[in-house]
Formats: C-alpha cells, sequence, structure tokens
C-alpha cells in the first residue's frame, strides 16, 4: 500500500487525465495489465472497475472516464479492436431486407472474426480457455454477460421469450457460431474454411433461424427457471 | 541405424510378439511414442505406419497385427478409449425407432465425449490444435480422413449426395457437432452445461437433420469439384 514515487505520479496523471492526459499511455498500460490480472483472478463477473483501480492505483473515476463500461475495459484489455455488443448490435441493427436473421448473424459474426485483431484475440481467449479453468471461467461469464445477452437483445429474443428461455435459445446460437469458428479459424476444415462467409450464411443461417423463434423444446431447467419455487429450507 | 542392445531386443519382442509377446507393453509403448511423433510431424495424411515402424525400430507387420489400421494406431497414441470410426458405426447403427437421426448424432456424440477418458483426450487434442499448427493440421486431417468419411457413410450421406456434398453436408454437422462440445465441456456455458443430453438432442437433432438432408444451398466449392476443370495448363 506504500504509494511510491512512481505510483504517486500515475495517480497524479490519472487525477489530470481528463484534461491534458499526461502519462496517457503508460496510465493506460497501468490499467490494462491490472484489469488483465483481476479479470483472471475474479472472472468477468467478481472483477470490479473499483478493484481495478485500486490494482492500477489510479482514480476509479478515470477507468469510467476512459471506458465508460467494464465490458469495453476488458474489451481493450484483450486487446480486442471493437466492443463486442456495441459492434454486434450495430450489424444486426443494419439488417438488409432480403436477409433472414439467421443468416445475417452468421454473416456478421464470421466477418468480425476474420477481421484484422479480431482472430488472433479470439485465439488467444481459446488457447487460455483450453489451457486454464480459470481464464475458461472468465470467457464463459464474458460470452454470457455480453454476447449471450446482447444476441437476445439485438434478436429480440427477450421480448419473445422467458428470460430462461431466451438464454436457452442465445446459448444455442453460441454452440452453432462458436463451432464454425473453431472449425473454420482454428482447424480450417476444408468444408467450412474453403467457402466463402455468404455461402455458409446460406448453408447455417435456416439453423440459427430455428434456435431463434423455431420449436426447440424447453429443458426441464429452463422451465423451472421462469418461476423459481420457494421451499421453506 | 546403429541397433543397440536395446534396440535389438525391442525388435526381438516384436517378431514374437504374435505368439508369446514377451516385452509387449515396451513395444507397444514404443510405438506409441514414435506413431505421436510421427502423426505430429507428418500430420494425419502423411504418418505412415511403415515410417512409424521404423522410428520404432519394429516390423511393420507387428503394427498391423497390433492395431489393424492406422486410425486404431493413432486412437491409441492419442489415448482415446475407443476407434472413432468403430464407436461412431456401432451406435449410429443401433438408432432407437423413435429418435431422428440428428438427434440419434447428438445423443451419440455428447454421450461418447463425457465418457471416461474421452473428455481429457478432446482437451488435450483441442488444446494443442489451438496452440500449434502442427497439430492443427493433424487434428483437421483425422477429423476430415475418419470422423466425416464415418458420419457421411453411416448416415448415408455418401449414397444420397455427391462426394463434394456429402463432404460439406458433414463438415456443417461438424460444427454444430463440435460447438456443443466446445459450449458444454470447455466453457462449460451455463445454456448447454446444466442441461441433460436428451434436451440437446431434442434441442439440436433438427438442425443436425436439415445439414443432412435439408437445403443447404451448395457451394460453388462444391459445385465445381463435382466435375473438376481440366484446363490445358
Amino acid at each position: 500500500m506504500n504509494a511510491g514515487a512512481h505510483v504517486s505520479e500515475r495517480r497524479s496523471s490519472g487525477r489530470r487525465a481528463a484534461g491534458r492526459r499526461p502519462g496517457d499511455s503508460g496510465t493506460r498500460a497501468a490499467i490494462g495489465e491490472a484489469a488483465r490480472a483481476q479479470f483472471a483472478d475474479f472472472g468477468y463477473h467478481g472483477a470490479t472497475i473499483r478493484g481495478i483501480a485500486a490494482a492500477a492505483d489510479v482514480d476509479p473515476a478515470l477507468i469510467h472516464h476512459y471506458y465508460g463500461t467494464k465490458e469495453a475495459l476488458f474489451a481493450d484489455a484483450m486487446r480486442l479492436p471493437v466492443v463486442p455488443s456495441e459492434m454486434l448490435t450495430a450489424a444486426l441493427a443494419n439488417r438488409p431486407d432480403d436477409s433472414g436473421l439467421g443468416s445475417h448473424l452468421v454473416r456478421t459474426a464470421l466477418t468480425l472474426w476474420e477481421s484484422a485483431g479480431v482472430k488472433d484475440t479470439f485465439l488467444g481467449l481459446l488457447r487460455s480457455a483450453v489451457t486454464s479453468e480459470q481464464a475458461s471461467v472468465m470467457l464463459r461469464e464474458f460470452i454470457a454477460d455480453t454476447i449471450l445477452a446482447t444476441v437476445a437483445k439485438a434478436t429480440g429474443l427477450d421480448k419473445q421469450w422467458s428470460p430462461a428461455e431466451s438464454e436457452f435459445r442465445a446459448t444455442l446460437v453460441a454452440t452453432q457460431m462458436l463451432g464454425l469458428a473453431l472449425t473454420r479459424l482454428v482447424l480450417g476444415l476444408p468444408g467450412v474454411a474453403e467457402v466463402s462467409v455468404d455461402e455458409l450464411a446460406t448453408a447455417v443461417g435456416p439453423s440459427v433461424d430455428r434456435y431463434l423463434t423455431g420449436d426447440i423444446g424447453l429443458p426441464a431447467r429452463a422451465s423451472r427457471r421462469k418461476r423459481p419455487a420457494r421451499t421453506s429450507r
């Protein structure tokens, strides 16, 4: 807790950052480093902007000022060139008239994944997740909190179905999208790696539509979740 | 190429193995070690039983005797408790009358993945594939040569469609199945990790049926492949 000269300077640049931002890149680097460590240690749920600010020895208000949201901080710390929920929401709002929602979702996700920087970050996150239980928890919580919630909202799932069914349907969409990413970007299976994004959107889109609006059979767990049973215990 | 005492003994146990099999476990261990190295170095396509025999300094006939096929040798070297194509063929042949092919395929794959030993091996292979390009090539070739070919044969894809379309459809099935494995076993997304195998079979099965027999739009590449164009170059 000893605030040495270096740390004091960083706190001090932090306080001035809203104006001139002296030491901007150094402060951002310190916040990024603290964020990566805290997300890894406490998961996406458990990490807090307050805790990350304390670890980086900056004012929490500075992090809010720089990043706005925990998701934007996470995206920056993980070196994602976009904030996934913002990108997804924008892309899904711009659906061409002649495209089904499912195929638009496939096209959007594949185009994003293959854009500069995202593929490497995705591979890095996946590599961490299959190597470390801690990283897997972090990625799971990030996907559940931001990606699935955004898909549910941007596709109208959340209006059409109960929260539990909406979550189940968004997760089914994720199984298909992550499977595409794994087979196309990581394994490079020729059947999916050597065809165009549009061709995959045509082939896979209707399956995604089925998860969004079709008859999928609601699991008992999701039904139970609709009305949590109250017991006397 | 100097056959020292140890190696000579191994060769010698190898030659007698069809009978008494002295030194059996040592010989098998040497074959397993050579196989892992050769599959990693040359891929699943490139590695040969002859080359593995040479590296382990045993007679190729011994490997044929022990394992029968390259796939069985691969499965043993990777410590898979089953030979995937044999297991898949047997499971798909035993489909209950009241189950669609897609949901039976989902139920079979998830049950296999969650059985003792397979999950760890699967995670190990996936970990290697996201970490090393070499391992990724090996896994890609293994999936393409054995799993996809087996799925195409056991589900009748190969009789119903051209080879290129059959391959594309089997790969689409793989995108969905591997996505389920990734989200359920690696990431543990609650929507798929906390529901039963039967519930997932109900939810996902019809999407798999669509890939097997539905209208998916044939990619240009697959169409071209039907009749490879001959050019004068």
